[in-house]
């Protein structure tokens, strides 16, 4: 399959960790002491809250040049819980595309609560991730990994639709924050 | 129950319609040659495309004072199908919502494919309703016609979480023109 690299080493780096190395992918997570230890990896799964990327993408942007970088963040005013950070035409994804030119960024992950990537399920249905980007062959990549982990993958268009997968993410945990559904529900995908 | 008002007569309109009706509401629809009739209902629902809502807001907007007045628009550009017609820092039912300032606009239904609210179903989940509105007692009343019709009602919020169930509502319209999904799936809410 490929070599992820995940920067980050919460749940949801160690819930997509899970489903990779399932599928038979080789995984290595980088926590905060291997600022220093470069990426080697395909894919490089940026797993860590949106304020921390900014920092990973100045020290890493050379290394991530030719990888398939993948943004899994939810920009959230978690202050406010009542707006994202990043302005309303662009979203988190398309900052990160801008600030790697070299690299091919895709949206994924942020729609998926942790436990429902661990347990590979929302309810009685299997869980999707919704991957968004401009480049076909990253997302067929990225795809086959988390189809080969047991999850479905589905393409949600390109990085401009980043927007709306962080809009549906957003929307996701102030449901479950309001306790309007659990961490182990949210949306699923019903094809 | 309630009184129902709804204009429009397409595929939106009748599921809605069977929704109430189910539930004990009472319901009227109002087709094009209904104009000059005036809504009294409790809750008039505008189950037109958006590109109608202002007309129908010009010719109505006295007879809409007091009453909840429910949007289930997807402003979508359906030329392009690249992006929404409404500011990205806005939403169709903030336009409504602005223009109507002596009624208590919601936004729902939107996020549900008329075959789905028909069927009371999303594959084997039971089809939820996302409200949004500012105001408590709207959104109560509307989830009562939901629930009393077998579905099921989740409160998404302040009316400004329209914007983000616009988002949902794109995103999974583009999904469905691409065959990623069915026009009888799409989005099912996990509690």
């Amino acid at each position: 399959m490929a070599h992820l690299d995940i920067i980050g080493t919460g749940n949801m780096a160690q819930a997509i960790s899970g489903i990779a190395a399932k599928g038979g992918s080789t995984v290595e997570l980088f926590g905060r002491a291997d600022a220093g230890k470069p990426v080697t990896g395909d894919i490089v799964v940026l797993a860590v809250p949106h304020p921390a990327v900014a920092d990973i993408l100045a020290e890493r942007a050379d290394q991530l040049a030719g990888k398939v970088v993948v943004d899994i963040t939810n920009p959230l005013d978690f202050e406010t819980f009542d707006s994202l950070v990043v302005p309303s035409d662009s979203s988190a994804a398309a900052g990160i595309a801008a600030a790697l030119p070299r690299s091919r960024v895709l949206k994924a992950f942020n729609t998926n609560f942790a436990a429902t990537l661990a347990a590979g399920s929302v309810g009685e249905l299997p869980a999707t991730v919704l991957v968004a980007g401009d480049d076909a062959d990253a997302k067929s990549l990225l795809a086959g990994v988390v189809t080969a982990g047991g999850l479905r993958a589905a393409d949600a268009g390109s990085l401009e639709r980043a927007r709306e997968l962080e809009a549906i993410g957003f929307l996701q945990l102030t449901l479950a924050a309001n306790e309007k559904i659990s961490w182990t529900g949210g949306f699923a995908v019903v094809d």
